[in-house]
């Protein structure tokens, strides 16, 4: 088999078997494949595509080429969840207690981030003594025990998505939709998932801009889950505002808290953590539809057991579990500036991405792998699209530390223009756009209540 | 500038500006851009293409990356001839002296080969003492002083080309219409050509198979040749049967001095070589129009003018001059092998790809870089298409070395399988299908008298 005759076959059009998808990653793994040939191969799969079976294929080999976790020893199906990625996305620590305490066990691996905030790993990290790192025995003695566990991810997990992405990064081949699915796909397949719950974002903030586009990357990666028996549902929500009103790590360690105290009722953050996590339930077989799903997780606010599972998790990975109750102990910043409307109107749009930068200049995120983040700092919303402000309304406060005038006034700056202003009532966008399952698309419309 | 936004333009079906081109080929000339980059960036002009002045900057982005030899001291118009490769096509050997005799100086440089024969210079190496060799000084002296010099390609000559095809060969991005004629066209240019003469060949022996393709790529090196100011004409010629009768080294020399000698007469070499020759003084300002340029080509044949030009050339370049009177000197094979045919009917066509192949395996070409060339053997059609024969008829004549009786024997079975016949009457495929000037495509039937 040569490689150059399966990059032929692909750059005309051809249906991969699986041995050339197989050739192909494993000479990705062994470096036996140049990357030259590789970033040609992933240009050609770019412009032509692959169908289900190929996407499936190339997931499991991914999978398949480095260390896999086996979760048998934990009792129960072990659903994982995973997002795309947005701004203000803090369903992670919602839904590890919250799920955990309605008897479905979590067993998650998450990553640091690049971008306009840490991710989970660095959030927890704003617990003091919070250890993200647990070796595969700890990890899984402790989800049997106390239901959940969230941990940096550990070992030599898909290392030829790891090569392919970053050969990807830098010959414009990233935004191929079979690619991104059998990269998501690989990681959580690996990580030892037996169904998966997916948060596709779309809009402004989202790495996919476009709703037919984020709807057909989640139907890839809903039927890469049924060719590889993981039943896999992929929610669309709108990522066109930050999600919480919170944008930094310890700010949205916070606002998870409040949520899991019930002290947040009706945000878009409180929603979609609902959502995700009743679709959890779901896979994990302890609900028997959506609405009674939703009516138990609501069930462990309101009595404290998703609370008290949190302090559990803290405290079983060295944490200071009585941040719980006193949150003024997270890391915070030295100075909180306000962000006053300059004119009147009804906001439109509070854009995403604007947000997220101003948050990543503050210090709340990594600009480059090098950078440190600053765990107090960040952003916090005052007003979402829809509400009407008049002049001086208070629409954000910054949170800065002590030293960073200059980047305050910048990132000031940068979450005014992204407040946009219209003359007339807007109506807010939507939420969740749609649901992916095995059975289809469903609008949104249909699945919101 | 950063390659990765070219890439991504390109890929979008962007225009890439001049800046742009200079940028991928002087970071492909100093090894600034991986190798990973420019082949996704090969790749993504496979699928998307490039308009007519992004494939001149790339022509003259390639010529300019290395050596470029400045003709300027060689009286006259230099033009040079480029074939896309086929197989027993000798019409350089014929056509330097020919055109030369009729005053249009022809510094030509040329190169060894892979395939079926070696290149014109290895077929130049079967005249005993032939130096294929010269200094810069040697060949424009000799230029001036007998019309004609063929030499090895020297000097360091578009290695951006270089460097970029031999990407492409092993990424499945050989294959384009831009990729080619850039390629093809930066060598000439850098060689010094100012006009060019092209023929592109079609069929199945040839690079570009359907006719179609063909036009496509000499329309596209005829747009080049117009944007940077070298008048470029192509003809697109037949490439289903050999051109010549003869495939081989010192086979093909031996014909090519029958051709200049006049001693054939009306077969498919002749009349392609006058038609290139033509071409070549109408662009060289010998002739004013076609009917008269041929005229002269065959009046320099006829008066023994182009004959002697050829002693001229050889014995400038060391060579003994008088096997052109003695061909019998050439190297030559140990025995001759009829190939007879084993049916009845009229020759529907001489598969040019495996007589080629044929030729090759009994060491008349290189496979791989390393393989010597055994200058002597080869094939002789006897018959071509169109023609009637009976079973018993020879068809062909192996020419082989002593020794080779079990490569002999399947290249027998190679030429008999070439031959395919029909129970009726053929009419002979066209051998000019089309002429490309800077004026658009004109038909075969109207150029070919």
């Amino acid at each position: 088999m040569r490689t150059v005759d399966i990059i032929r076959k692909k750059r005309d059009g051809g249906e991969l078997n699986s041995e050339e998808i197989a050739f192909i990653i494993r000479g990705c793994t062994d470096g036996s494949i140049p990357d030259y040939q590789l970033s040609a191969w992933a240009m050609a799969v770019y412009f032509q595509g692959m169908n289900a079976r190929e996407t499936a294929d190339l997931t499991m080999e991914m999978a398949r080429s480095g260390d896999q976790m086996d979760l048998g020893a934990i009792h129960g199906i072990k659903v994982d969840k995973h997002s795309t990625g947005g701004v203000g996305d803090t369903t992670t620590l919602i839904l590890a207690p919250l799920v955990a305490a309605a008897g479905v066990p979590v067993a998650k691996m998450s990553g640091r981030g690049l971008g306009h905030t840490g991710g989970t790993i660095d959030k927890l990290e704003s617990i003091p003594g919070y250890r993200v790192e647990l070796s595969k025995e700890q990890f899984v003695e402790q989800v049997n025990r106390v239901g959940a566990a969230v941990i940096s991810q550990t070992g030599n997990i898909t290392p030829a998505d790891k090569k392919l992405y970053s050969l990807r990064d830098v010959t414009a081949t990233v935004n191929s939709i079979p690619l991104i699915a059998s990269s998501v796909m690989s990681k959580k397949i690996a990580s030892g998932a037996d169904a998966i719950v997916l948060d596709v974002k779309t809009g402004n903030g989202a790495f996919m801009k476009s709703l037919e586009e984020s709807i057909e990357l989640a139907e890839a990666m809903v039927a890469i889950g049924s060719q590889v028996g993981r039943e896999t549902v992929a929610v669309i929500t709108g990522m066109d505002e930050p999600l919480g009103s919170s944008i930094g790590n310890a700010l949205e360690v916070k606002e998870a808290i409040r949520v899991l105290k019930g002290e947040e009722t009706g945000t878009p953050l409180r929603k979609v953590a609902l959502m995700l996590g009743a679709h959890m339930l779901l896979l994990g077989g302890k609900a028997k539809d959506y609405v009674q799903a939703v009516g138990i997780l609501e069930e462990a606010i309101t009595s404290g057991a998703a609370c008290n599972k949190l302090k559990e998790m803290i405290a079983a990975q060295g944490g200071k579990a009585d941040i719980v109750d006193f949150p003024e102990q997270l890391p915070a910043a030295d100075t909180i500036i306000p962000v006053h409307a300059d004119g009147e109107g009804w906001i439109e749009s509070v854009a995403a991405e604007e947000i997220g930068l101003a948050a990543m200049n503050l210090g709340a995120g990594r600009a480059t792998k090098e950078d440190k983040i600053d765990l107090g700092v960040g952003i916090v919303l005052h007003k979402r699209s829809g509400e009407r402000v008049v002049r001086g309304d208070t629409l954000a406060e910054l949170h800065v530390s002590a030293g960073r005038a200059e980047a305050a006034e910048a990132a000031g700056k940068q979450v005014l223009a992204a407040f946009r202003l219209a003359e007339r009532p807007v109506e807010p966008k939507p939420l969740v756009y749609a649901v992916v399952t095995k059975d289809g698309v469903q609008s949104g419309d249909k699945v919101w209540q």
